[in-house]
This record gives C-alpha cells, structure tokens and sequence, in this order.
C-alpha cells in the first residue's frame, strides 16, 4: 500500500504533549482567573449559519471566512449553509440574542475556543487559533465601573502567568472624539478616518501621519496636527499622573467631558480593586482597529518584548447584538489570542516544555512482582496522584530513561528486595536522587515530595480536584 | 435595520451557563481520571488536509465529511482543501506518523475535542459533538495488559460520575473468529459478514439473524446457527463464571486459543488492579461495527438505562497508521462522546444544572460603601473564592434575586450598620439562612461554608488550583 506524508495545514498550532501540557497550563490559568472574577463559561458551535453569521456584507472579514459544506451540498453546487466563527464576539452577540430572556444581566460570559481565519498562512499568523474572551453585558445600560473591573482581571492574568512587567494601556473613545471635535474635525466619520491614521504612528511614524493629516482628504492645519500628535504621545507613569492628564485637558464639549469623567471613574475603582500603579497607563493613542469601540479601550503589552505587541485588547461598546435584537445591549470586554500568545512566549523563550502531567512511573523490575506493581498503581491513583504503570517487561534502566524523557520527575521502583524488607525505593529523576520508604508510607512521602515540587514552582498541582 | 433572527445551526448542542457549567464537569471529571491513570494531552486542529484526511475513498464516513473553503477558492470553484474531522482516530493516526520520531513509546495520549459530521439532523443526533478518546499506541508490539488497564479507567470515570451502576462488556474478535473458524467459516471476510449480522442481534432479533444465516449468501447449517447463537448469549455474571465461560469453549484452532489467552490474561489483570466484579463481564455477542478491531473490544452500557446504549467503546487494533507510516504501531483505546452522553444523561434525569461557578456575590447594600465592597471582592478572589461583584447601585432584594436566579451559593452583605460593628453579613441563598461573622474572619467562615457544602456533594471545588 502506498503511504500519504502525514501533515498537519498550515497556520495551525499543533503541539507534541509536554508542549501540550505548557499550552493548556496556560488556558488553565486564563480560565481560572475568569472564574474567580465571576465570569460564566459559554461554548458555541464552530459553525454558524451563515446567514447569520455574515451580517454585514462584503469587506475584509468576509473574505477571510472559511466556508462548510457537506460532500451531497457540494457536488449540487448549493451556497454553503454554514461557515466558521471568525471571532466569538459575533457568536456572543448571536448567543445572547437567541437566549436573551433566559439569561441574568448583566451577562458576564468566558468563552474559551477556537475560531478561523482563511488567512494565507505567514509565520506566527493562525488559520485557526484560541481566543479567550470575557465580556459583560448590560441591559440599556452598564456601568462604567464594569470597565475598570476587566483591568483587574487582566493585571491578575498576567501576574500569574509569571511572563514579566506588563502595561495596561487605557483610553476613552470618547475622550478621543471630544478631542478631535475642540480641534474642529466635528464628523464623525471624519474622526474614524483620523483615529484610523493615528492608530498608525507605531508602524508608519509620527512624519508619514503628519503628512497624511496635512494632505489631501484631511487638509488639517499644522496646529490641529502638531495638537493630535502631542495629545497622543502623552503616558501617565503612575495614578497622580494618570489624574494629572485627564485634569490638563480641559473641557468644551460634551463627548470630551464624559470620555474625562468616565476615565476618571475607572481610576478611582482600580485604586479600590488594589491594581497596582505599576500595571496600568493612560495613552491617548491608543485606539484600536474595531469601529465599534464606544468608550474605554484596552491595549497590553510586555514590557520587555514591545515586538510582541498587544497581548489582551478590547473596550466598551454601546450595542453588541444590534443585527439580531431592537434590545439595547451594551457592553464591554477582552480578548486574549492563546495560540499567538504562546507561540511568541515560546519564541522569547518566556514559556518552555512543562513537566508531565504523569506525576509517577511504576517500574516493572521483576516481572513476578506484577500484582505488587499494579496494588501500587491503584493506591497512587486512589490517592489522586497521576500515575503511568509499566506493563512490559523490560530493563529498568531504559524503563528510566524512558521516563525521563517523558519528563515524569518520580518513579517508584520495587524488586524482591525491597519487598522482603517491606519498602519500596522513589527515584527523583530531576535531582537524580533516591530514597527508600516503608511500603505503607509511599504515598504520604511522594505526597510531601510534590508538594514540595509545587511549592519550589517545579510542577503544578495535578490530579485529585473534587 | 432589519433584524436577522439568531439560531444555532440544527445538530449542536449549545447551553446555557448553568449547564455548560455541568457539561464541563463532566468533561473535567473525564479529563480529570485520563490524567490520573498516566495519559497526555493532544489537539489536533479542527481541519486537516482533504487529501490526508480522506485515505479510503467513498464509503458511508466520505459522505458524511464536512469539507471546507475560503470564499475566494469557492469563487474559484477549486476542489476544497481541508475537511473536518470526523472522528478522533484518524487524527491520532496522522499526529503518531508525524511525530513518531518526537513520541516515547508506549504512547499513551487523551484527546478531547469535538468532531463534525455532516448528518442530516435528527433529535439526539449531532453534526458537532465532544469525543473524549484515550488510546495506548506501541512500537511494533503492546502488552495485552494495557487492554485490561482501559477496563481501570472506564470504571474509574463511571463511578466517579455517579450515573448509577454500570456494565463495561468485554470480548475478543480473536476468539470469535476462532470460534467461527470451528464451525467450519473459515474465510476472513465471510466470517466478517457473519459478525455483521450477529451485531444486529439486538436491533432486529435472534430469528431475523437465524433466517439470514440460513439463507442466501452465509447457507449455514442449523447446527452452526444454534452454535453461534448459543456462542454470543453468553454472559459472564462474576470474574468465576467469566473464568470459566473462557474454560468451557474448548480449543481447536491458534485464533480461538489466542483469544482465550488474552482475555484469560485481561481477567487476571483486572483482579490485580481492583476494578470491582459487579463493574465487568464477558460478553460474547460483543463485535463492534468497526472493521479494523483485531483483539479485545469493549462495551459499556448503564444498567438501569439501557436504550441509551454504550456510553463507552473501543478495542485493540493491529496497526494504527499504515496509511501514513511503514511502522508498525498496534494500539488500544476507548472512547466516550461526551456531547450524547451529557443529553442522554439529561434526558434521562441523571444530570441537572450545576450552581454556579461563581460562589460569592459581594451585593451593594449602599453605594457610599463601594471600597468596603471592592476591597471584599479583592480578598475573595485573593483567598481563591470565585467571586463576582454589584456595580451598578439597586435594592438589596433585587441582588438577592439576581444571585439566586444565577445559581450563586453564597451573598455577603455589608451596611453602614454592620461595619460599625466591624462585621459582615452572610447568607446562604440555598439554606435561607444568614450569620453575621468578624470583618476579619469572613474569609476563613466562607471556606467552612464551601467545604461543608463541597463535602455533603452541593458544589463542586472552584477557584485555587495551583
């Protein structure tokens, strides 16, 4: 028979286990802190129908949407009923709309999943990737206190997953808008096509915006520009220079004065929520891609690897699901790119192979010995530890090795004579190190050994939850 | 705007936050045992190449293939280049070729992530669905032991889910088709045909099978008949009469032997590693639709409900990847689709909504008190309690309400009244009940509470992991 290269598509993020393992730690602690802030979890299909998952017609995201047809639809030639989410903010819109009168508002969701992008694959760029997104959803209205929440519970993320200083940068739409309005580019419209422009300074430079607000199409005054560059290139360095911006502004409008107060507000409550000075920043030129975006925004980077760039963006929006409902339903939420993520943690060498999940190896030394061997592998499993049981007979140095390699850090290891004294030997792969312990305290010593580990940031909790 | 009317494409299973907070405890409690018995974590992507996906051309599985395409290769009218997978097999298959030179043998992996078949949607019957997979692949050969280690790990997960009592049922096609062989259907593919028709045993009846195997196309005798439907009546009640069904078949041929042989040796290891008598038992009449079988299969039914059918299935195969590798890789797994599973165990009353994951609501009895509440809500989170907090001022009763409707345990209430007495109420939404505790031991009072309730089974544990 003929043999098919085994391969997986480009653009996908496919991980040998202990890889696995690093990626799912990370999902784990993402998920954990949407939980202990109070989100709920959500899954949605994969596919949508298309119908209503394409709702605006045409445009950049449409054309990157990959579509679904079964084998019978295909050969008829019909249009594809399905297609794949793209984001889960559609998905969520969809969501809420179709259960809206089941659902307790606000609505505050997780959503943890894949979503698919018909990309042409690049380095580092994902046809199908994880989001992790969380959201809250208010019925006619929602606090803008909910805005400086969703702060929290990125600093607390990122905290946790150890990757180094991080900055929260925060902006207002509003503020923006009001802004731009006082230098008199009054429509809206316009100020999209502005703020698209601004949101180019990092990659293009302060000259190539400066000539193009200059230019045609936008004629501005050199006033009005050197003004846009100067309001943009402000960074608070703690909370009293955070207030300090917001206070140098001044009014004139009504959009400024709310995007000032609201920025206001979410100061005052991450002073409350304990978020450190050190994890957050005003930076009035922040104001992401999305046209939806109403009030705060929402960009963080590392620190140490600016190339990186936003690793958890988001904002507020006034309506989320305007396509499905006359419901007012605003909102405001984050999104954190898992696979990205990882890939270019891993790229900087921020995030390695973890330790397996296998916490023991039961050797086989004597293959008579086998009831011993699985009597033991009952009781560690009983216990809650992970363990993996060798079955075949084989040498115990290359039972070893194996578990080595595997990154397995213990292995239990009983032959005739340790039975005869009524003990078994624990061998630490990691310290190469080994003891012997009576037979019935095996599972109090590796107990206290990985706890230990854990304790030392060397391994995870695993096993026994509930 | 025209609103368009949001719905899930027919044959998913989306839920509501309190039963996708179930459903994910199912899939964590069988993630959870996966893990504790020594199996690793893999993905694979969503889709995978057409071209490698879909090694067997036509047949019933090509039909039901979801095929998938970017809007301009749609335009283009190409051939599509990725499909969906349709199972976690073939998957695993492609991922152990790809990285076999990167794996340790025996390779024990987990998977579980859903899969997408392009059915024609009928109740119960899903087009996405979860399945949680685990399988032990060898390098050129695998202990018949690791066959009895699944039979450890099914048990483990069905007890653990507390879904009633259960029945894993074993046999082996070695010892079938020996046992055909004997009675003279010597032929590889005829005796396939006849273990087809034995399969549909129970869906059309003994006298259905009897009059096919009489007829056109098999034309056995009815001594043979008799013989095969004595053959497959056969259970086994305790490891004793499994022992000696085994005895009883007598020899004749090496295929029916070396059946005996390796459930003999699946019996001896199932004592050896304690899996209960009452959880397991030979079942001759077991023969699984799937061709490529070669050794043990498994069966799992819940007793008390048996049209739900087996909840948990699998066997031993002689070689997993001979489309895509020249190396020879036996291996042996088990399967649970968790999505049918989860309905059937709704539809049948054995599974409600979960409460909450949020186990706190820190309630806003008075605005001028946001930082005591802030504060409280940071202690929470802190201490690992799942905690989600009133923003928008409102009467108490109506927070009550929200909590109670939202599945949440547990409400702290503060007051101008009890923080002058340096207290805080709590109350127990579930009981109806409320205590008031010291401001500096709500911490330590709401932990009793939550294990009190984890241990008398109410909630589940959240929050902390590592």
């Amino acid at each position: 028979m003929s043999v098919i290269k085994p391969r997986t598509p480009t653009g996908t993020l496919e991980l040998l286990p202990l890889d696995q393992i690093a990626f799912q730690d990370l999902l784990d602690t993402i998920r954990r802190n949407y939980e202990r802030y109070g989100f709920l979890p959500v899954e949605t299909p994969a596919f949508e129908l298309s119908e209503v998952l394409l709702t605006k017609s045409g445009g950049e995201t449409e054309r990157q949407v990959y579509f679904v047809q079964s084998t019978g639809s295909l050969k008829q030639g019909d249009a594809p009923e399905l297609a794949l989410r793209f984001d889960l903010t559609v998905p969520l819109a969809r969501y809420v709309a179709e259960h809206e009168h089941a659902l307790s508002f606000p609505f505050r969701r997780y959503q943890i999943q894949r979503v698919y992008r018909g990309e042409s694959a690049q380095r580092g760029r994902f046809r199908e990737f994880y989001q992790c997104d969380i959201d809250i959803v208010g019925k006619d209205e929602l606090s803008v206190r909910y805005d400086a929440e969703l702060v929290a519970v990125i600093a607390s993320i990122f905290d946790e997953l150890a990757v180094g200083p991080f900055l929260i940068q925060l902006n207002n739409r509003k503020l923006m808008r009001g802004f731009f309005e006082r230098l008199g580019i009054a429509d809206a419209e316009q100020q999209t096509l502005v703020l698209r422009e601004v949101d180019k300074l990092d990659k293009r430079g302060a000259d190539y915006v400066r000539r193009t607000l200059a230019g045609e199409g936008f004629g501005l005054a050199e006033a009005a520009i050197e003004a846009i560059l100067g309001f943009v290139s402000k960074r608070s360095g703690s909370l009293a220079e955070a207030r300090a911006m917001l206070g140098e502004l001044g009014g004139g409008n009504a959009q400024l004065e709310a995007g000032i107060t609201e920025l206001g507000e979410v100061l005052d409550m991450l002073e409350g929520l304990g978020v450190p000075e050190s994890r957050y920043a005003l930076n009035f030129s922040i104001a992401r891609g999305l046209d939806y975006y109403t009030g705060t925004v929402y960009e963080t980077t590392l620190t140490e690897h600016p190339g990186i760039g936003s690793v958890c963006s988001g904002g507020r929006y006034d309506n989320l699901a305007s396509h499905y409902t006359r419901s007012k339903l605003p909102g405001v939420g984050i999104s954190i790119g898992a696979s990205r993520l990882y890939w270019q943690l891993r790229e900087a060498g921020l995030i390695g192979s973890a330790e397996s999940t296998v916490q023991v190896l039961v050797t086989q030394m004597d293959p008579k010995l086998m009831p011993e061997y699985l009597k033991l592998a009952r009781e560690l499993r009983t216990a809650g530890i992970n363990a993996e049981m060798v079955m075949d007979a084989g040498k115990l140095g290359k039972q070893l090795k194996y578990a080595d390699k595997a990154g397995i850090r213990f292995a239990v290891i009983l032959g005739e004579d340790e039975l005869a004294r009524g003990a078994v030997m624990v061998k630490d792969l990691r310290k190469q190190e080994q003891f012997e312990t009576p037979r019935g305290e095996l599972i109090k010593a590796l107990r206290v050994e990985i706890e230990q580990a854990i304790a030392l940031g060397e391994l995870r909790r695993r096993g026994k939850a509930s």
